[in-house]
């Protein structure tokens, strides 16, 4: 019998579907004492995870939910094989950020201040709002009041599984799509990330959905920023690190660059960081996967792996292979 | 020589490419002095262009800039044909109902007061909000922080060539599309405007697209509004009249269903109306076309129509013939 420890905090519904022979033994930080396990399905929110991790002995393969595992090997060593949660996030997060994108086309922060406020005039602001972003300050009649995001440019940095779901969601829109990730490739056209510099000045709209690495570090800096077009959009809805935090907060008070953020670095932002209050900024606390068909999908994902497991099929989502 | 009035308030630069053959007029509701013109293109602005047509003799051709032509044909009376610029705003609007679907449906406007308020936990309020709106309180972990459009049921109401711009543009999120128009047809299936109580229960997002008539009047009042799912997102990128404001209020604040609008009735809408304090509602002040390249688009639209009609070609987006 294969024993799979899974979250306590879960549902037990949410393993209805899971195969045969395999023994379920619910796990939490609050444990009192150690249990023995093959397989662990660490909890989806990683600090209480890794208080779990010293609760357990002999696991040998653990199924992550995320699609972010940058946790994982620190804490569980080499010795044990780790799987992610491949295209759980993908609907979700591709949606966040096409949302986020929309949002700040369309002026919605804008908009939801004039709302709380009432004044129905005061919707000329986003005329001056578009002069100041796109630095194109000549007289406009009809007034602008917001921007279309067809036709316009989009670079993609990292073009995994989400970031392909990100152009096929963006595909009605006409944008012309920029790829870069950490190997370059054809079909469609993936230039390598250190092209990057050359691709920036290029983009209307930057998204970052790459994977936290030593070398995805601070990838976006005080020069990268300073690359952006007048007006440029960056979104992400990867990890927070790639961004170096102070960089982006002097450039958004520039007012030449706007962004979309789910992740933020450090994480959880600290009240009263000076991210909070930056302007041309749509900043959401890392909710891009928490929809109600995460988990469910999350699980399922989880449970196809351990049929190949089980049936000593090659695993499908490896991350990091046991040495 | 085909003399043709355009509104003195934008750029001359907008008319480079109009056909030869005609003289340009520049019209204003200042003028102190009538002119004698062929064909009217009025200012964009509703008001503005009302004023202004007492300046005006032997108009026989409107050519509007705008989809919506409502107040023309009792201004300019029946013996001139008007056009709109359909197809001008299908772009613009359709992706102002797509952002305002997805901003409400991954609860940007709570997420944009906690950015207000710097406070990162207070992201759990979105599980509080998600319990509410959809009257689902199971306790759910990992908690539910937004909602996906991917499989959601979406009602169009009018089906022209907004609806279907905005049927493309939701496309890759895999809703299950109903619609229905003034006239029933098939393929795809739109079913006629008579059937709408009996579609209203099947959708999660109704979006409201559909031309303001005598018809169209007061078509969502409260027994609509009742027939709709808990948490069922009402989206009005028409005109406001097609909904009844005090039902759509009440609703509301029942907590039962939310809201998006770009359009209200009255509007503008008053400064300290009871709508702009209602909750889980989006109100942005009718800026769905205002766009960049609205003006160029809907100009275009309107030089083809006047190659159409030097060259004794029938005029395309008649909206009114003149008897």
């Amino acid at each position: 019998m294969l024993r799979v420890a899974y979250p306590v905090t879960l549902s037990p519904e949410l393993f209805r579907d899971f195969p045969q022979g395999i023994e379920l033994i619910p796990v939490s930080d609050a444990m009192d004492h150690a249990v023995e396990v093959d397989v662990w399905i660490p909890d989806p929110y990683s600090t209480r995870a890794i208080r779990t991790w010293p609760h357990l002995r002999g696991v040998k393969l653990v199924l992550s939910m995320m699609a972010g595992t940058e946790w994982i090997p620190e804490t569980v060593g080499p010795h044990v094989t780790i799987c992610n949660a491949r295209g759980a996030h993908n609907i979700s997060t591709a949606e966040w950020t096409v949302a986020a994108i929309l949002a700040m086309l369309k002026y919605f922060p804008l908009y939801l201040d004039i709302q709380h406020a009432g004044v129905w005039k005061r919707r000329f602001e986003a005329s001056a709002h578009y002069a100041a972003i796109t630095g194109d300050a000549r007289p406009q009649y009809p007034p602008i009041l917001q921007e279309e995001l067809t036709g316009k440019a989009v670079l993609l940095v990292g073009y995994g599984a989400i970031g392909k779901e990100i152009e096929r969601m963006l595909g009605p829109f006409d944008v012309k799509v920029l790829r870069v990730a950490r190997r370059a490739r054809m079909e469609p056209e993936v230039l390598s990330v250190s092209q990057l510099d050359g691709l920036l000045p290029r983009a209307d709209i930057v998204v970052l959905i790459l994977p936290a690495t030593a070398e995805s570090r601070g990838l976006i800096g005080e020069r990268q920023l300073g690359l952006l077009r007048h007006g440029a959009l960056l979104v992400n809805a990867a990890r927070g690190p790639i961004v170096n935090t102070d960089s982006l907060v002097e450039a958004l008070h520039s007012g030449r660059i706007r962004a979309a953020l789910d992740v933020t670095d450090p994480e959880p932002l600290p009240d009263g960081h000076p991210l909070w209050r930056c302007p041309n900024l749509l900043l959401t606390p890392h909710i891009g996967g928490s929809t109600p068909q995460f988990a469910p999908r999350a699980l399922r994902t989880a449970a196809d792996e351990l049929r190949r497991y089980l049936r000593g099929v090659p695993l499908k989502n490896v991350v990091q292979a046991a040495v």
